[in-house]
Formats: C-alpha cells, structure tokens, sequence
C-alpha cells in the first residue's frame, strides 16, 4: 500500500469560479498521487469563525499525517504571515487569522513555523491576491511529500487566536452561546458534553434554555421527539445543540450565532459542588 | 491495476458543514486507495424520495464491486436498522428508510443483511445523531476491502419500500405522475419508454399532456423546438420528461412532484390491442 | 511513479442531481486509476460564456497532459459537433459552441478533431439529452488512455469562437468591459495586465473608471484599503479586476457582465507613444 497522501481544502472561495480547480492543478502537477479532500468551499465570505470551527469538527476523522489547506484569508496580500503547525500528528497551512483558533484548543501544538522561503512557492512573484494558489498549495503538497516545516521558515513568537466566548459558570448553570448553526439549522452551542457531566451527576437530567424558552432534558437523538418539536441532546461533536425534529431550529427559536444558552440543573440532576 | 475500490456517497448534509469530510476522513483513514465519488449532497433535507431517485439513476454507471453509502437518515439513532444489500453486483449500504426503493424496482437483489455487528463501527459507543461517521462510513470501507455481507447482522425480514405512484393504464392512456425536477427545471415523469413502446406501435407520435395542456409528440432533444419552447421527450433514464428548451420547465408548466403526466396515443400512434 | 492521468469536469449541472455522478461512474468503469477534479458544476445554465472564462483561468494551473470535459450544452442531442482538441499540451474535449474561446486566445491550438466514431461512445445509441455521459465521458478516458486524437474522426473546418468583446485604445485610456464577477462579488474586466504595461510607463499610476466613478490607482491586494473601500487590482488571472474589500463590489459598483471599465493615464502615469 502506498504511502498516505491526504491534503482537504477548505476554503471561503465557492464552487462557481476557478479558484479550488486552479489550487488542486498545482497540488496534482506536483504530487499526482495526493488524494485531495474538500471539506468545504462554502464558508460565507471572510468567515474565518466558521472556517475554525468547520477545521476543528473535521480534522479529527484524518489520519495522522493530514495535511489541512486553509483558504480563508481576506487579509491575502497584506502582511500577515502564513503559517504551517503541526497539532496532533495533523498538518494545518493557513493564514495566521485566528482560523486554527479551535484546533488550537483541542488538539496539541507540536511545532509551527512561518511560511518564509519562496522556494518552496509555486513562483517566486506570487499574485498579491491569490496566496492560495502560488504559496499554500504548493507548500502543502511539499509537507506531503516530506519537507521539514523548519525549511519553511522561522518558528513565529505568536500566532492569532480569535477571542473565542467563554462559558460561564454561575451558581447552578453552564451559561454559553451558539457558536455555529449548521445546514440543517440545528444550533450548536459552545457548552461540552464534558462540561456538564462536570458539572452534574445524572446530566440527562439538566435542562437547556434558549431564548427564554425551557428545552428540557438532553435526549439520545432528533427522533425522540415528534417532528416538528424541539429536542436538546449532545451532538456527533460532543458539543450540546439544540435542534427541531426535521424542521430549521434555528428559524423556529430565533437563534444564531452568539444567541445565549443556557444549562441548568433540575432538583434531580444532583449538582456536584462546585468545589469538586 | 489495482483492483477498485470505489465509495460513493449520497447525503443531504449540504457542503458547508463538517459531516461529509468527517465521513471520507473515516473512510480514508481505513483504506487510502478508496476512490470516492460524490453522487450529491444537496439532496433536500430529510427527503427520502429524492435521495432514492438520484442513487437509482446514478448507480447503472458505476462498474461492479462499488459501494454507495447512503446518508439521508431523518431517524438517526432511533430503532430503525441500517442495512446494506448487494442489488445487480453493486452494494447499498444505507438507512431502513425506503431510500433503496428505485433501485430495488430496478436492479435484481442479491443479498440483504442488517448491520449490527458493533465491531466493525468506527466505535462501540456511536454518536446518536451521525451514524453516516461513526457506523456507515467505516462499514461500506470494510466492505469494500472484502467483509462478507453475512458478518455483519442477519437477514432482516422485510426492509422498507416507500409508497411510489404507479402508472394508471386507462383506455387510450397512461397516467403517470412527476416524481422528479431537476436542477434545469426538466420535469420528469415515471412514465417508461418501455411502457409506451409496449402501448403504441409508433411511440414518438403519441402526445404529452400535462396541467391541461397538450405538450405534443416526442421529440429527439430539447434543441429540436427554438428556444423558449416546450419539449417532451425520452431522457437519458429511460423516462419520460417535459422540458422548456433553455428555460425552466417545472415554473413554466407549474409542474411539481406528484403533479399528473398523461400519455395519449394520437390517431396515428397505433394503440395495440391491451390484451397485447 | 504511476503516469498521470487527470481529468476535470466543467458542467452547468447543478450538484443535486444524478448527472455529474453518471459521468464519473462511466470514466471510473473505463479507468480506475484515473484521477478527477472537478472545476465547477455551478455554472450558470446554458451559460457558455461563464464556463468558455472559467476553463480557461482553470486549464494553465493543470499538468500536461490533463483532459478537461466541458458539458454546458445547450444544444446537446442536436448536429452541433462535439471537439477533442490539443491546447498547449492539454487536451480539452467539449460541444462546439464556442465554450473553447478564451482557451483558444490563450493557450496555442496544437491538433482538433470531431468526435465521430461511435466506437469510443459508451454505447452506439446514446441519449439525444445526455452526452456528457454516453459520448464526452467515455472519449475523455480513452484519450487519456493513450487514444490517438485522430481516430475519433476528422479535423473540423472550423470550430465555433463566442464573439468576444474587444478592448478599445483610444487616446488616452483602454476601454474594456466585464467579463465575469466571480462569488465574492469582485469585478472581472477583459483588460489585462499587459496591455497596461503596454501603453504606460508606470502602470501603477493609471486611474480606472467603472459607471462613471474613479476607482484610483491599482494596488496590490484587497487588504491595502480599508475593509468596505473600492479597490482596482490585477488579480491573480492578469486581468484588472475592482472589489471591495470584504464586500460585494458587484452590488455596491451596480456593474455586472457587459458594464464598461475604463483605465487612463494620470499625468504621472507615463503615457507610452501609441505608435511605440
């Protein structure tokens, strides 16, 4: 079996124009056995929040050895740095926007460098407003085919990470918000499975409030309520959502990105101290 | 040459979201030489009926040995089975929810299992809410790398057919019904060319009807009436369309899915006799 | 290494539907190890002039060698020819309608052909309404299988060229227009790079005009003017293009396909002599 050559795109770009095409060309014209993955191309424009969280939720299925391409990069041109990390086994090239802001809290740093050398680009005057063609793609399929990082560039002093929301803890709750509402509108917030069952002893047993409405007790899946109801439950990402049983949630609650939620424990959750 | 090992996938995840790399990363990660094969995932959410007709006409193209793994699965995580099944040399792996009905109407079954064996999920705990990751993803792959059906659950009594329309045959007649619009508008019948040839003797002179109007004979292609104009014709799925050359079909007739298409032999058709 | 062989896909068939599907199953069944990138589906229907500029901004990032399968096909099913031709060492196989033009001013024709011998179709009675599946699909692949270019049939005539809009020179300016506006919304002109270093000294300098507005000088990428500012660049095709930094310039300049640009000299601009 042959080596593993997996390098996915994501990207801001869309599906109309020859911009992925153009990357991929110089990807396959210089390793023709990659195997090339879209995660998406459908991040709205310049959305390098939903680009993070998209990165963050995909990466774990690669194997060890993926390399990620990031596209999303409205700053393209100016001189914020590109830069290539490797978190957990995983490579990521991207512009340094805060888009690894969510791989960077849930998968370990183990080296990350600035992308510096233009030998390693596909010219040597890469266009001012297209970075992912002439410098990401042909960097990543280099890291592919085994460039060390080092040979890239400097090791950064920093790297951007977005001021992601915290979840509060107030006297009986978990207090978070919606950090990402998907295509089926279901609305995912930024309170974990891990969190609560921190936090509560029998965690089925919280209760979950959006938009002063009382979701009730997580469930096991949408199809444990009727359809058309709401139901709250811990979703494939280990994240609480809030979904309606084949309708938009997020239509029908009135949520979006930001919207609080808020988890609370009923009289027989059994509240651990807080101590603990 | 390597001997093929060919995935497609067919979802209504949308692509802006995480799930549909999720799934490939899986997939990858199991076997690197996959080649997989979007067929779509644009199906509308949570609908069955389309999801079923666009994997019985995209399958016929696909060589022996290929493995379509399904994911439009309103019921996630409750009760209902996932099965997979081997229809004319192609396996089906997919949710017990009548998404396989086209392709049993159209394809010999071969073999048909539930799946149940936890060991060869990606996990023994699967997330509720996205068995296409967890459960789908990592059985079509090992399926593909030679696992006998047999190994992974029993032969399930009965799997589920969902309700599709029939073709009325009245004298002088064939009432059908839309059962998909495309992306140009076309609006397609399930009325068969098999089935008008078996009616008439000359099939191209029978005329079309449809809302009440009379879309006149069969023609060869939709560039064979000028531009604006209505068409009817046989499609590239053996099945009866009304298309609106360089237009969209389905505004211009109000045509949707379940809206009545009659076939009527005209005077020079030669009806055979129905005893026939 | 195994030799290369890519294949791209450009087509105006939408990503719901079975078709895009059917054409790789049937150039997967003929070719396992070929590799396939799509450019876009997402053209706008019968829209050749879309998908002519699309395929050519994609076709010089690709290896030699790669065969593009153009399917926006108006006319499909009628005597309209279907072309394999050789363009700077890559070959494009597509409906002669003119979706060849940009390709054919930029890239050096090589070798043309129609496609006529039913031997290399996917069956001798393909669809009046789908040859991208039974005819295109199955000539690209034996193309790139090593298929001499003449045996599909003779050296046409002539081949179809979309009356391209041409840019005007007089004193003083180079008048253009639009040419496409890609999915951020930036502004495509048909003036090039080039022919601005042609006519001035200082290229940076000129001043490009668009509805009546001065949009300023060129400079280098969107991020060197304020986020919601109006920006003329040369993007990364070598055209002139004005956007606006993260937002839509196609709605806030009101230009769409057809609107004129104008570029002219400032005083500093450095105006070569027009006979030079």
């Amino acid at each position: 079996m042959a080596r593993q050559m997996i390098a996915t795109l994501l990207t801001d770009f869309g599906t109309r124009d020859p911009y992925v095409a153009a990357m991929k060309g110089v990807m396959i014209g210089l390793c023709p056995d990659v195997h090339l993955v879209d995660i998406s191309h459908d991040v709205p424009p310049h959305d390098v929040l939903a680009a993070a969280f998209v990165l963050a939720q995909a990466a774990p299925s690669f194997p060890t050895g993926t390399v990620h391409l990031v596209v999303v990069d409205p700053d393209v041109g100016t001189d914020r740095d590109i830069l290539a990390a490797r978190f957990g086994g995983q490579v990521f090239v991207f512009p340094d926007n805060g888009v690894i802001s969510f791989v960077a809290g849930s998968m370990p740093l183990e080296q990350i460098v600035a992308v510096r050398d233009k030998r390693y680009f596909a010219t040597s005057d890469p266009s001012g407003t297209f970075h992912g063609r002439d410098i990401l793609a042909p960097v990543a399929v280099r890291i592919l085919l085994g460039l060390d990082l080092r040979r890239l560039g400097p090791q950064p002093d920093k790297y951007k990470l977005l001021d992601l929301p915290p979840v509060a803890e107030p006297p009986g709750e978990l207090a978070g918000q919606v950090v990402y509402v998907d295509h089926f509108g279901n609305v995912i917030s930024n309170i974990t499975e891990a969190a609560i069952r921190h936090r509560w002893a029998v965690p089925d047993r919280v209760r979950v409030f959006c938009q002063g409405k009382d979701y009730g007790p997580l469930r096991g899946t949408y199809g444990h309520v009727a359809a058309g109801e709401p139901v709250a439950l811990i979703n494939s990402m280990g994240l609480l959502e809030i979904a309606v049983n084949r309708d938009q949630a997020s239509r029908i609650l009135d949520a979006r990105i930001g919207t609080a939620v808020r988890v609370r424990g009923a009289d027989n959750a059994g509240e651990k101290s807080i101590a603990e």
